[in-house]
Order: C-alpha cells, then structure tokens, then sequence
C-alpha cells in the first residue's frame, strides 16, 4: 500500500543530504515520496532506506536540466494515480572561484542545475498540478535558496547569479500561482548545512563551531514541511533559516 | 494547576484579534499565558474565555510605552514562578495621514506604542530570560511586523517610520541575542487581517475579496507557534505572511 | 548680495564633517546656504568660511528635536525671500552599546535627532516648498543615511532603530511628494567618514585603511549635489555610498 | 583625431534608444566610443550620427552571447591603442507571458542575452582592464538593470530571472574588483523609457502620463556618466531611477 498522495523531491544524493532528508520528512506523512536525483545508486538507496521503515518511496534517475528526463519523471508521478501534493526543487551545485578563472562552460551548467532545471520542472510540476485540480488538500512547490540567493559575495559570481535567478523565478511564480491555489515559497539557506561532505570533510571546522553549530538537514526539512502546511490565508514566501549562532 | 513555563503576549485587544488569538494558541501547548493589553476589561475577557477552556491565562493591564507598567507586568510574569518560554510584542496602532496632516504628537505617539514600547518590553523580557537561563527548552522573542516595516508609502510616514524601527530593533536583537539562545524572530503580515474591525465594519470589502482573502488571525498564531517551535540549528528571522489570493 | 536661490543643510558640526562639506558644496552653485546646527559656535565658524570665500552662507542655531527651533528656522529661511531649493537633514549620531546597557533615555534621544528631528524639519520644508511653488528649477529634500538604515547590528540598536525609521520616513516621502514635484532621496553612507572624529582619534585605523579607505566628506557632498541636479524624469530614490575597498 | 580613452556601450539598437544615448553621452567626453550591437545598420548609423557632430565613434557588430564575436569586440577595442575608460553592459530584452506559455527556448535565450553576454563581456573587460593597469584616471564597469532586477512579477518570469542573475552577477564583479580600482555599478531603471517602441507604439499611453511620465534616454545616460565619474572614496554600487510620478 502506498500513501494518498505523492511529493516529488529533486535534486537528492547523499544519505547525509538535504534532499534525503526532505525525502525522509515527507514520508512520514503518508505520502508516496519520488526520490529524484542524478545518480541511480543514491537515489535507489534513499528509496530502500524509505521503504525499509515503513514508508513509501520510489526512485527516479533524472537530470534536470533535460528536458526529456523531466518528462520522464513526471509521467512516473502521474503514472502512479497519486496526486502530486509537494514539489520541492532542491538540486544544486557550488564552486567558489575568482571570476577570470570561471569558464563559460562552468558559469552555465551552473545556471543550468541551479536555474533552468528549476524553470523546466516547475513547468512539469505545474502543469500536472493543475491539470489533477483540487485532488489534494494543499498543493505546494518549494525551493532551496541560499544566502547567494540575496547577496553576490566576491568568487561566488557563478553561484549567486544561478541562485539569485531561480529566487527571481520563484517569486514570479508565487504571484503568478499563488492565487490559483499553488503555494510557492523560498528557503533561503544562510549558513552551512550538516552534510557529509563538511562533517568529514571538515571535522575541525565542525568542532570549532561548537554544537549546532551547522544547519540540522532535518531542521531543515521541518521548516519545508512546516511552509507546506500553512493555511493558504496566511502562506509564506520566503523564509531565512540560520544557525542560532551564525553570524549575519 | 497551571502550564510548566509561560507565555506573555502583549499588545492583547478585542476577542477577535490576533493578541487574542496568539493567547490562545499558545495556551493550548500547556503554557500559563500572560494577557497583556491596555484595556483592562479586554484583557480580562481574553483570560476568563482562556481558563474557561481548561488552559491557564492571567491577565495583566498595562500600558506597554510606560516603564512602570512594564516593570508591574514583568514581576507578575516572574512572581509565577514559571520560567518564561516566549514573548511576543504584538502592540500596534495604524492610521493613514496625509504627511502634512500627521501631528507631531501623532507622530510619536505612534512610535512609542510601535517601537519603544518593543525597546522597553524586549529589554525587560531579554533580562529575566538571561536571568531564568536554561529553566525552559527554548526560549524565544517575537515580533508583529507589517507590510509598512519593509516599504514606507504615501500616507503611512508615522506607521512606517515606527514598524521599520522595530523591524531594526528586532534584527539588532537577533544578532546580539541569538548566539546567547534566545530566538528573536519577525513576522511581516502583508495584508489585512479578519479581525473585528474589518470583518464587521467592511462586509462588503470582505466579501469582494472572496474565501481566505483575509488573513486569518489562527493561521497567523499558528505561524508564530511553528516559529517558536524551530531547533536552533535552523532558525528564521524574518517571515513574510499573506492571503494565498493578495497582490503583493 | 546673495544666490538666487537658497539651500538648507540641517545638522552641520565640525569643519572637517559631512554637514560643512554639503555647506560649501552647494554654497559653490550660487546658493545662499542656511548652516543649521545645535551649536552656535559652529555654525558661524562654517558661516564665515564661506562668506570668505565670496559665496553666501548664514549660520542658523538650532536644537532639530524641538519644533521652536525648527519653527525659528523655517522663518529665517522664509525671512531671506529666496525660494529655498533643498534642503538636506544631516542630524545624528551614534553610539554602539550593548542592548542591554542602553537607557530608554538613550534609545529616546537617538530616536528624537534621527528621526523625529526628520520628521519636524520634513513637514516644515515641505509645507514651505509647496507654499513656494514653482519658484526654483528644482526642489530637493534629501536625507543622510548609514548602513545602519538596512541592517540591525549586534550593538547597534538604537542607532539601527532610528535610522531605520528615517529611511521609511524618507521613502514614503518620496511616494507622496514626488508626484507633486519635490525629489525625496535617501543616501545610504555604507563606511567610515574621514571627520574629525575619526582622522585625528585613530590615526592607526586610517593608515591601516590606505588611501581612500575612509569616505571623503566632499567626495559624499557631490553625490548630494548630483542627485539634486537629477532631472525628474529620472529620478533616483536611494544610493549607497562606500569606499571602493569596503568590505561589504 | 580621437578621443584619449575609450568607452565600449554593449547593446545599442535604435537612435531613439538608451544604448544609442549612452554612445551620446560619453562622445561628449572626448571618448572614443565603441558602438556595440547586433544589428551593423544600427550600430553604424549611430556611430556615423556621432561622428558627424565632431565627436569619436566606431562601430561593432556583435552578437554579445557569442564568444567569439565578444573576443572581436575586445580586439578592436584594444586595437586602438587608446585604454578603455568605461564598459556598459546595456543588451536586454523583454517578453511579458504567462509561465506556462513560456518555451525552454525562449527562457534560454533569454537569460543569453541578459546575463550570460554579461559574464562574457565582464570577463572579456575586465581582464583587458586589468591588463592596462591605470591607464585611465577611472574605469568603470556598469550594468542596465529594471524593477525585475529586484522583484519577480507574474508573467515575467523569464526577465526577472535573467535581470536577477546579472543583478548578483554585478553585485560580485563590485566586491571583487571594486578593491582592484574598478568601480561595477548596477543601474535599476524602474519605468518606462521613452524609446521609440513606446513613443511611437502607444502615443495614447505616453500622452496618458504627461510630461516627463517617462524615463528620458538622455536623463538615465547623464546618469551612468555621473556613476563613471564618482570619486572612489564614494563608489555606489547600485542606483534607481524612475520618473518623478511613477507609482513605486
């Protein structure tokens, strides 16, 4: 058996992810969840992880930044019969770099991941959303942004031009589909998240700053659960989450 | 029998207003609720519905731009005995002037129940917090902003000048307080609420606006609950809140 | 004899400071320059330089919190029978504390020379402008800001609280009388001044700084003249000011 | 005879435009102005409309979302021996339409000629800038931005993203380069300009808002002149500008 309704999670990898955890989070709720990422290993092992507690999960090998792979995962959404409740796009990249070093080819994958996989999914998304009606209580489309999203701080010009785009894109749509029921907010990520790659990439760096110290993935994903919940007379926008300790 | 900690809500009127509405919410997360409001009747009214109810609320009248009242309010507060999990400064006042018009006693009367009031409670409430140090889980100080804290316009120069006020205040405590664990967050409500006045006074207003076209003030408490409720590995410092159907 | 036309520059201290060095500037466009400062001494030193010079300047002593005073002035001003053409609210101050040591006296008179001052001296200005009519090519009131009109620091309270209320002022201003003809701008300086204060009491700092690490006063005072030159098709509302190596 | 320095103005179409200004603009500085745009008929009919006056043009063809046809633009300009004083980085476009209407093509393309031909033009700049060291007594690098620079309104999605990322594309460039001695500026023009589309497309409209209802192409130039000229001590990073009566 499967959930009532299904949440469509883009841009998963590791285990230790932000994506996995929203994967995990939604779950809980009785929805189906569609694990979707690049690499088929992580996204099947997320969906194992999933399913091995109880919950249901489905796995989606997808790049986002084609078309046609896009294409794809939604008909694996809307084959399932399930109403595509949430939607959030949360895949991304970074790459601090002086500016004359970025090549041309550098500065668009990165808008290509972090902007243009945004503009073609929330497409599918939207359509599909509007296209199933009110089947759903709350129908909502979420986005990770980051501290780049509001400021471009020198050797992220990449970065902040990707981010600062899809925040632009994002917005548009809130007022765009907002009053059609769809609710879309931004979650400005401003500080650095408990991932893998920086607990043991960085076990110094993690200890100076003491506990709590970084962005909790699962702190994290309650506030996209939280922001899907909200009643539509009183819907968010955009969010800042923090480290209590962050200097901002 | 009364809550495990408390909650002080100030800036409390009508029933159907969102001071009251925050009492209740938080009443009902098994918190002692201090009711505070000028109106002495008002506030007393909001308590005894609160208690009728099964849940724990006192109330306390006081003019928030007074230190003296400020001073009573809080010795209340710490003479329960109950160490204090959150405050929230909801006191405000709005009325749009020509400039020319606006009298200098208008002008600061507005700021004085707008920001200094929130400068006299922020610091009373910061100093017992620090004083009552860990005695509650989370502890947290928060603010009710508008869409006049972020844009001054025409005919709203007094609302503007003292919601941007508190709006710095709140983001200069955020700062200096958050690293010490107490969460300082700001709530910008971009619309008109269905409170009172509105509702009975505009019906045709309301009408025009359609199902959820106002704010409604359950859903706004229900966000300052969740605010309150973050883990201090991700926290918010400003939110925005509107009708899912506004134009903003 | 004297300009043709008048400016005011309210808020001039100290020779080697912002409120001197928008005196001279627009007394060099042919302008009889009103020197408008708490402390008569001051006034008339800058007063006096520039009449020796050969421009025109007339030193007015006045305390901008108090509406006699401002009262005082506007009659001066009115009294010289040029049209007065801009008019500029300089006034502050500034004092990190931490917010727990700050007075409500404190935060009340940071408040008062920030913003209420503004306000007194805008509704004195304005009502005199539009009195006046049409009688100068241009009608500018323009207003000083700080980084502080953005950001809420740690430490910065009062400060943040008052120019924060400024900027709001200044911007619903700017949508009110724009239409009617009076250009409204606010300038955000983002960085160290070299006053006084500065240049002579940490002399290691500014070295440290390098050349034009510290915003020149006359460098600032152009951008005032410029943004009062701007033609009204093309109006400018804020700009931020830093020196080319900020941090920021 | 030529001018002593250069100015290369990217994005110059019809006469009655704000690129064709611009040219006008810095000619009158005894610059040597390098005419940029798509369009050979344009561009050179510009450049014979300022050389004609006595001044100093020359034309480029340039596609700016081509490498190789930004890599001629810089060879021509480094060609003629004169340093180049100022870049304005002015190729826009702009296409209202509902989100779902918008093509993956046209979304592209859009952010091609918005953003991506500014990072190519940027990089190509800069680093020629940089090669020639202090050559000029100021160099400047500056940007058109629009009110979806800063806000994403519906039906603008696909302008809003791709005027969002050159905003923090710029925003990086200032805090990188700014400490190098080149001042990056980001120019929000927020209104109508009165361009030949407008002017000569909807007089009705044009007629509707009155004298100087619209953004002069002469006044927004003056502009980024007074920008190129600002003193370094005093750099602002960004500016706006609307008509006197815009509703903002």
């Amino acid at each position: 058996m499967t959930g009532k309704t299904s949440a469509l999670i883009m841009g998963v990898g590791p285990e230790q992810g932000l994506g996995a955890a929203l994967c995990k989070r939604f779950a809980k709720e009785n929805m189906q969840v569609f694990v979707c990422g690049r690499t088929t290993e992580k996204v099947e092992h997320i969906a194992e992880l999933i399913n091995s507690t109880g919950d249901h999960a489905q796995a989606i090998t997808a790049d986002l930044t084609k078309e046609t792979d896009i294409s794809t995962m939604i008909d694996v959404v809307n084959g399932s019969g399930l109403p595509l409740e949430v939607a959030i796009y949360n895949a991304g990249n970074n790459r601090p770099e002086p500016f004359l070093d970025i090549t041309p080819e550098i500065f668009e994958s990165m808008w290509r991941i972090l902007c243009m996989g945004g503009f073609l999914a929330s497409q599918a998304v939207l359509n599909l959303m509007l296209q199933q009606g009110d089947a759903t209580p709350k129908r909502s489309l979420l986005f990770t942004g980051a501290s780049g999203s509001l400021r471009g701080k020198a050797n992220f010009a990449a970065f902040a031009a990707g981010k600062g785009a899809l925040r632009m894109l994002a917005q548009s749509l809130a007022r765009e589909f907002g009053p059609q029921g769809i609710h879309i907010a931004h979650v400005i990520i401003d500080g650095v998240i408990n991932g893998d790659k920086v607990v043991k990439g960085y076990p110094d760096f993690v200890a100076g700053l003491g506990e709590d110290g970084l962005l909790d993935i699962h702190a994290i994903a309650e506030n996209f659960w939280t922001l899907h919940s909200q009643e539509r007379s009183a819907w968010t926008q955009e969010i800042d989450l923090r480290p209590f300790k962050e200097n901002f």
